[in-house]
């Protein structure tokens, strides 16, 4: 399904904050993303310090590798190989093969910030095309963080012009065109508009690498989100230069997907041995604090000892260790969905670095743009926490569903940490009635108990109230200002009598996906699934509730009807305290609503093999509710608005309309499927 | 110079924070500290899944292991084959054996927190005894943390009864007395302070695994810091039971020397999979974010599907490997003097992390008691760094020696990032006068520049001002509160001619002696080498600056006599700008001040010794100057103050003096090298 097997293709997989795991193909090999490639020095590669690149693949995994075809060019043995044999050949490497231009490659060897490479923009082009590089890289022009403005602009231009003029020559070859601009954020707004419109499939951010070099990171985080959100959430991007473990995290938590490292050999060549955090000198090394294969079996004073070519040689080896574990790690914590905690990790390794992570809470809209709305856990270690989705989402999404807080007769649990303790519970249900609620004092703001239970507020792991960091405490001190003064929920209900409130466990469903699902046309989503109610008492007449045996919490949720249960609308998953949608659900949420919401449109022709129970593909989807998130609950329709399938989100649905290549929602159950099972089997 | 080599001895080596990098000594046998032992369960060692002790040793560098004579008490084979051929030979292993006795396990193992196990507390310290183990323990009383503080005071009793018992009958085995107390910080101290005074060589402490498991590591922090304080700098101190990596650095950082752990291989047999700062789940993994022997070589699923034993054997080492490279990362760090960084990174990994960390604030006085006065680097990254000593010594003992601030005519430099820039250092020579200073705005409060270029003002690395985290950027704002509104350096500095003047350069020594020696009986350490002086002005009489050809910078202060250069008596070292104090500098400050101040005091005997260039060792110190801290300049006298020699303290004053092992002094010029010399050469 994606563009043949020869084709270039980029699917994203996963999604965690702004960044994502995926998967970039071309030419029949794949990629997985985030990525680094080692810098391959063409001329340096068969020297005795140098790893080869078979060995980047086959020892450390690299599936990867950039190479200069600006230097090949110079030399004419490289030249001819090259041309003759195949890059592959040149370097003795089966995997991706991108190659720049020289751009770059000017400012990183030192012959200064000039772009005037002795070279021709479009010839430079094709000789990467002609050596089969997969991904070439055109001519642009490096613009200087501090360069004018004017001066900036013009350079821009150039570089579009050469863009636009490069892709009429590439051939099969993909083309890297990057978004420049210094650190002007307007002409990085443009440059990467301008990418975009012209139909770039791979896209480095370029003229990053003195930031980096003078610790600039708070402009450079302003630099990636402001090309990354002229530039959509399907395109591949490449960090360009930025190949040291400390930037990684937060890099790819912005999204970027793709780094390159010429640093792990230059490094080595000066003795420089690279940890997560910092650089350190090898003369200057008492022991060796890493346990990869270099560094276990040897120790700082043997390092020291070796002839200089081992020496190198082996330093290259520790410092693509280093770099490789930050990428397994970044994809691990993708994939858990604790990419914050890794960011939040980094944060303190350096004062500069500090005040990036801080610079986040600027971006914390862009960052909530992409990021998934559940995940099994939710640290709040430090006062940066603040920038995490979850308290955007808290004010914008969830606490405006809440209903009013404070109700006239509601009680506060003061300390949220104790709120699944056995007593509270069943003091809460003894409180519980049709007009007073118990409203739970989070670090988030108030939340009412019955949705307790959902994420982020059962998963949220922090220090109590009085051990919370400053900034926190402050954030929940204000937060909670509506309910301070309320009767404490302890010294009530200890003259009550304990016992259970029968409305509670219902009120818990309507209001958890009151919240979970928000509303569409002014209806909450719990009214379409249950009807409208005002009372909570009217609940238990509208549904009834299966009960897992083995763990006595709550797993489907039926209507109720006259004759016994009835159909079943929703089941709660234990991991996050949110609900899978049932086919019957999405009936009830599809009549209910109007025609974006919650939907995934796919192209008429393909629906019915949605209806069957196949996956959703991005390059048939036709539209989505641009408020989808990786993981939230949709329905699949076709473009007349018929209900074909319910499933799961993969990726977020501004992303799923662009995107080409990859899934878009895990159906998990299709109109036929339903139909051939009808009548329920309650 | 130690106790034999048969003998029990610790030497503290090298100090930061209140952590130190040490050596254990034992029957010939050497421990390098921080160190941790993995624990043997001699039932298991033979077990498909385990690591053998051999395999500690030689694969993974540990040097000490520890096991359990309670487990090998009631097993004939085991405890047969220990009494006859020695525990080294029961385990296979040639490195330092310790043995615990029944107490810890008996928590560990879950028989509950009754410390009633089946056996005579003299009887089992006479077991490990006899089956040759080189560091035994008593049986001890388990106190655990909530226990009511009469019970745990009858508990207490019980151990220190104990411990006296069976310091009658250890025989040559040395014998850990652990602190025990609960999280009753009045009977910790009492155990510690008893502890101490029977002649203890080995401290655990205890009773903290229940804390460690609850996360309750503030409390942790607060009882490991009490019984430090109470046990004193020279006795190695193990904190019982403390076996994950993430809380390691802090308890180094407190002055923990020794760590045990069973969860390496514990938690491996369920599938848990270490990383620094928490831990994860095999099953759940989908990669393997570390670079040791074992993961650069499988991948998670491969791992999962291996048989039980290989995969549980796999894990432990893998385990081992995480806790090994912590251990490294701590000696790095300790030997780097960047523990703090160290600890302030891990700080972010869990909100009781954070806390324990934060309520360092309230230990800042303790960590500054032993930590050293310079280092290469100083890192302000977050608001936790206001914990460091550097802050608790700027207010206490550098800010009162600048003289008032500010003056009346003084003017500001906002910001301290500049003030090597070579336009600002032109600029202030142009204005410094006689009562005219420029005082640089730090985040640690108002600095004269003159003092500028010493430990930590230039060595600082911080955000600018505005780009500082929030409780940084407050203390500074009332730190700063004094010079609010002063005139600034750039603004009058624009109107006056640039130039040099002549008296910055004496000021500058002056004042930096002043700073980094401080006062004795009213009068400061300058005056004491360059005369009384009140006018800037009248310091260049005084003395003359040799300058370094090559790099244009002061090296060797010498005092100006009429003959030409007279005798040397400061060199300023390049990597903290502090002074090196040389022989005839040392006799001037000898003549002018108390009779401890700045002293190292010896045994009449061995003073000569010194004399003629030879290091102290901690065991002929008879007395020293409590403020001396490692690395500090020190005078070496015997005991009727004759001065010896003048040299580097290795460590700080208090420990001098109870240490037995070890160098107190590196001494750098003897009396009668120096007399041997004379006249001066210059």
């Amino acid at each position: 399904m994606t563009d043949g097997e020869g084709g270039f293709s980029f699917e994203v997989l996963e999604q965690d904050l702004a960044g994502r795991a995926g998967r970039l193909r071309t030419r029949g090999r794949t990629v997985s993303t985030p990525a680094l490639m080692p810098v391959v020095n063409p001329n340096l590669m068969e020297a005795p310090d140098a790893i080869t690149p078979q060995e980047l693949s086959d020892t450390f995994g690299f599936e990867m590798v950039i190479t200069n075809s600006y230097i090949i060019r110079r030399s004419d043995r490289l030249r001819e190989w090259a041309l003759s044999e195949g890059l592959r050949s040149l370097l003795g490497f089966d995997g991706v093969v991108m190659t720049d231009s020289g751009t770059v490659q000017s400012y990183i060897y030192g012959s200064g910030s000039d772009t005037e490479v002795d070279v021709d923009p479009l010839e430079i082009v094709e000789l990467q095309r002609d050596m089969g590089s997969d991904i070439g890289t055109i001519l642009d022009r490096f613009t200087t963080p501090d360069t004018p403005r004017a001066q900036a602009e013009r350079e821009l231009a150039t570089t579009l012009e050469r863009a636009r003029a490069s892709m009429e020559v590439n051939g099969e070859m993909e083309l890297a065109v990057p978004v420049q601009g210094g650190t002007d954020l307007g002409l990085r707004r443009a440059s990467a508009e301008a990418v975009r419109e012209m139909g770039a499939k791979y896209v480095p951010i370029g003229g990053v690498v003195p930031l980096l070099e003078s610790y600039r990171y708070p402009e450079l985080v302003d630099i990636i989100c402001t090309s990354k959100q002229a530039l959509g959430g399907a395109l591949p991007v490449h960090l360009f230069g930025a190949g040291h473990p400390m930037f990684m995290p937060l890099a790819a938590a912005l999204g970027c997907d793709l780094f390159d490292s010429a640093s792990y050999a230059k490094f080595a060549s000066d003795g420089r041995y690279m940890t997560r955090s910092r650089t350190l000198h090898i003369e200057e090394m008492q022991d060796l604090p890493c346990p990869c294969p270099v560094c276990s079996r040897t120790d700082a004073a043997d390092l020291r000892s070796l002839p200089p070519a081992l020496r190198t040689n082996a330093i290259s080896r520790h410092n693509l260790w280093v770099l490789r574990t930050e990428l397994v790690s970044i994809r691990s914590a993708i994939a858990e969905g604790t990419l914050w905690e890794l960011v939040e990790g980094m944060a303190a390794s350096n004062p500069r670095m500090h005040l990036a992570v801080r610079g986040l809470l600027k971006w914390r809209g862009y960052l909530a743009t992409a990021a998934p709305r559940s995940s099994r856990r939710f640290m709040c270690s430090t006062d940066l926490s603040l920038a995490r989705p979850e308290f955007e989402r808290f004010c914008k999404e969830m606490a405006p569903s809440f209903g009013p807080i404070p109700g006239r007769n509601d009680l506060v649990l003061g300390d949220h940490t104790g709120a699944h303790r056995p007593d509270i519970v069943s003091a809460l249900r003894a409180v519980y009635s049709t007009d007073r609620r118990v409203i739970v004092r989070t670090p988030l703001g108030p939340v009412p108990y019955e949705v307790f239970e959902m994420y982020p507020f059962s998963q949220m792991v922090t220090a109590p109230e009085d051990g919370l960091p400053p900034g926190l405490a402050a954030h929940m001190l204000e937060a909670n200002a509506a309910i301070e003064g309320l009767p404490v929920l302890d010294e009530v209900a200890a003259g009550m009598e304990t016992g259970t409130q029968d409305g509670l466990d219902t009120l818990r469903v309507a209001m958890i996906a009151r919240v979970q699902f928000g509303m569409s046309g002014g209806r909450y989503a719990d009214e379409m699934l249950f009807g409208t109610w005002k009372d909570p008492a009217d609940l238990p007449t509208r549904m009834s509730l299966v009960v897992s045996k083995r763990t006595g919490k709550l797993r489907n949720v039926h209507l109720r009807s006259p004759e016994g249960p009835g159909v079943h609308v929703l089941s709660l998953r234990a991991e996050d305290g949110l609900f899978s949608l049932k086919w019957e659900g999405a009936v009830r949420l599809h009549a209910g609503s109007g025609p974006d919401r919650w939907r995934v449109i796919v192209e008429d022709d393909t629906a019915p093999f949605n209806g069957r129970g196949l996956n959703v593909f991005n390059k048939f989807v036709a539209g989505a509710d641009p408020r989808i998130r990786s993981g939230d609950e949709v329905m699949v329709t076709d473009t007349q608005g018929v209900l074909y399938a319910v499933g799961r989100a993969v990726i977020d649905g501004p992303t799923m309309v662009q995107a080409r290549a990859g899934i878009a929602v895990k159906v998990r159950e299709g109109r036929e499927k339903s139909l051939a099972e009808a009548p329920p089997s309650f």
